[in-house]
């Protein structure tokens, strides 16, 4: 069909900048709000697709940067495309590599063309420019892929972030140019640092560029709360109504309410499946740790209000003994767990919206969460 | 119902020891010859029960010396027994501890009483006696336990494996002496090392005791093939017809085949699941390594011949971006092929003795397999 389109379907009575809709894709149709996990090499770690769908996840992320390292994007071309490489059916999104390169690979050396660095992997020195990582997404075939920009670090001066936000600009120019796979949507990616102006003139220029979605990046970099918050205002302020709207790498709980709030309809973490790996989930009075002595014979599920296969089929000591045990599956567990978590999550937000109550929800939804067990 | 009940269907009309039959449990009947999966910590590494029973697995081993470490057998008998604390509905077989204290906890210390030893997890001194690991087992609630016994190291001289073995016999008397759970199942276990005349007394005398099943154990622990062959053919000759046979800590498929022509109905080992997490998967040609680079763009299944869901979905190449690139999904995949190839192959053999062609099965068998791919 080509191109996804996003469809509005209304917006909250309490506060209109708040938006339930529908993105359609190649790989199938979902509502938004949406929280999407992140599958960096071709899996959601510890989960298959058969799993993911249990838990009513919708899309799933990969990785450029990762995927270009291993197993290398001809191989998953080859394959026919990173739904055929991981059999799975349903939407896919790769984000641009820019935020791995800032991330992982150091030292780093960012210039007009692109970054140099060396692979986590193996010392290799590598160059990704805003056309290679278009390149490398056409060939991944996701349905939708990321411009590339830079993830600017936290804090940094003004000037910093002004001329990384420009230069994140012409690298989206070029990554479009070059762009050349019709069924692929192309997001551009807002950037600006916590500087108003500065968001918004990214917001501005990234948005004439005609994008199919926008992403809002350089969240969730070390900033805190208060001004993560006012990067999305300041960001969708000046977002189309008819385009998708991404906040790239958020997935706490309430971060999620506070970016529906402010009009963000799609948002992926790996908190989910990193924090399950060390023993912690999601639940309605909080986060809490499995390893905790309390629950060694403890044989009520994690979450008396959870749907998920791991709350249907086993207990908090069995789950404990598995995770205290190093066994792999403790973490599997619990990554069902906290993916469900998140995505009922976003079908609460999804149905509080219909009934236009959202601020309701979201009031009492963080003041059970933020009480604790 | 009680104790399990063992009915032997038929022998291969070309060789008589070979037995066609069928097990009795209170989780479940299933046919033997059977190979069962290892589940050390109450569950089988990377996999969920579900996805065992897909591979048609119909037993499920666990291990006493580790589930007395962690989560201790209180836990276990607290959570409804072993079946309800994994959530696995089918028939289970604990073993009895002798093997791991004898393999793990170093150094150790081996009196009349038991063994003396530190826990291989936190250095605590432990003392691991017949009585004590049947209390243990009776707590596990498992369908199926076994005897403590000292399985001996090879090579040893004579003397010390005759007092072993006869040590191991007053061990046998002790532990049925204390065995309290009328729904649980007691094997004895013969030992006596590579010496006919040992094998043979300790068989003798472990049937005298009456148990509800005998295993062979002292196999696979370093000696040669031949051997190992000779050990089980010195005890199955006075081993009774109508009880269970189970030879322990043995997969690999040749030795599967070797055991079933010499009268063994069961096996166990952690072999399918260990070797995956290493890459290493069996076909009908014989056992290959998936990091191997001649698949890095294979797109076929691991094993055209292979029905399991690994080699339905996914393809070698997919299989191995995840071992190389350490995603734990890639062991998960290898290990429901490897147990799928090791269930189906005895439910092969079971086709073969049915139809009085188990020599020339195993014969093809072990044609195919050792000249390679």
């Amino acid at each position: 069909m080509g191109k996804i389109k996003y469809e509005l379907i209304k917006n909250d009575n309490g506060n209109k900048n708040i938006r339930l809709g529908k993105l359609i894709t190649n790989h199938g149709t979902f509502d938004t709000p949406m929280f999407m996990p992140v599958g960096t090499l071709a899996n959601v770690k510890t989960l298959m697709p058969e799993e993911l769908k249990a838990c009513n996840s919708a899309v799933v992320l990969s990785n450029t940067y990762h995927l270009w390292l291993r197993p290398g994007e001809d191989v998953v071309n080859k394959a026919g495309g990173l739904n055929k490489f991981m059999n799975y059916d349903g939407p896919t999104l790769t984000d641009s590599g820019g935020f791995q390169v800032f991330s992982l690979a150091k030292p780093k050396d960012i210039t007009e063309e692109g970054v140099k660095f060396k692979s986590h992997i193996d010392g290799r020195n590598l160059l990704l420019t805003p056309e290679k990582s278009i390149e490398i997404q056409n060939k991944l075939d996701s349905d939708i892929a990321m411009s590339f920009d830079e993830c600017a670090p936290y804090p940094a001066t003004r000037k910093y972030i002004e001329e990384s936000m420009r230069r994140t600009l012409r690298w989206a120019k070029r990554g479009k140019d070059v762009h050349k796979n019709d069924n692929q949507s192309l997001f551009g990616i807002v950037q600006g640092g916590e500087f108003e102006d500065l968001r918004k003139e990214s917001a501005i220029e990234t948005v004439k560029m005609d994008f199919d979605g926008y992403s809002i990046g350089g969240t969730s970099v070390g900033e805190p709360k208060d001004i993560m918050y006012n990067m999305i205002t300041y960001a969708t302020a000046y977002l189309p109504e008819d385009k998708p709207r991404y906040l790239m790498g958020v997935g706490e709980p309430i971060d999620i309410l506070e970016g529906v709030e402010r009009g963000i309809d799609m948002f992926d973490c790996v908190l989910p499946t990193r924090i399950a790996r060390h023993g912690n989930f999601f639940t309605s009075h909080g986060r809490v740790n499995v390893k905790n002595a309390r629950f060694k014979e403890d044989f009520t599920p994690l979450d008396d209000e959870c749907d998920c296969y791991t709350c249907k089929n086993y207990t908090k000591a069995y789950v404990r003994h598995l995770i205290t045990s190093n066994e792999t599956n403790g973490g599997r567990l619990l990554s069902i767990h906290n993916i469900r978590f998140l995505i009922k999550l976003t079908e609460d937000i999804r149905d509080a919206i219909k009934e236009d109550r959202f601020n309701e929800f979201k009031n009492e939804f963080i003041s059970k969460y933020k009480n604790g067990c």
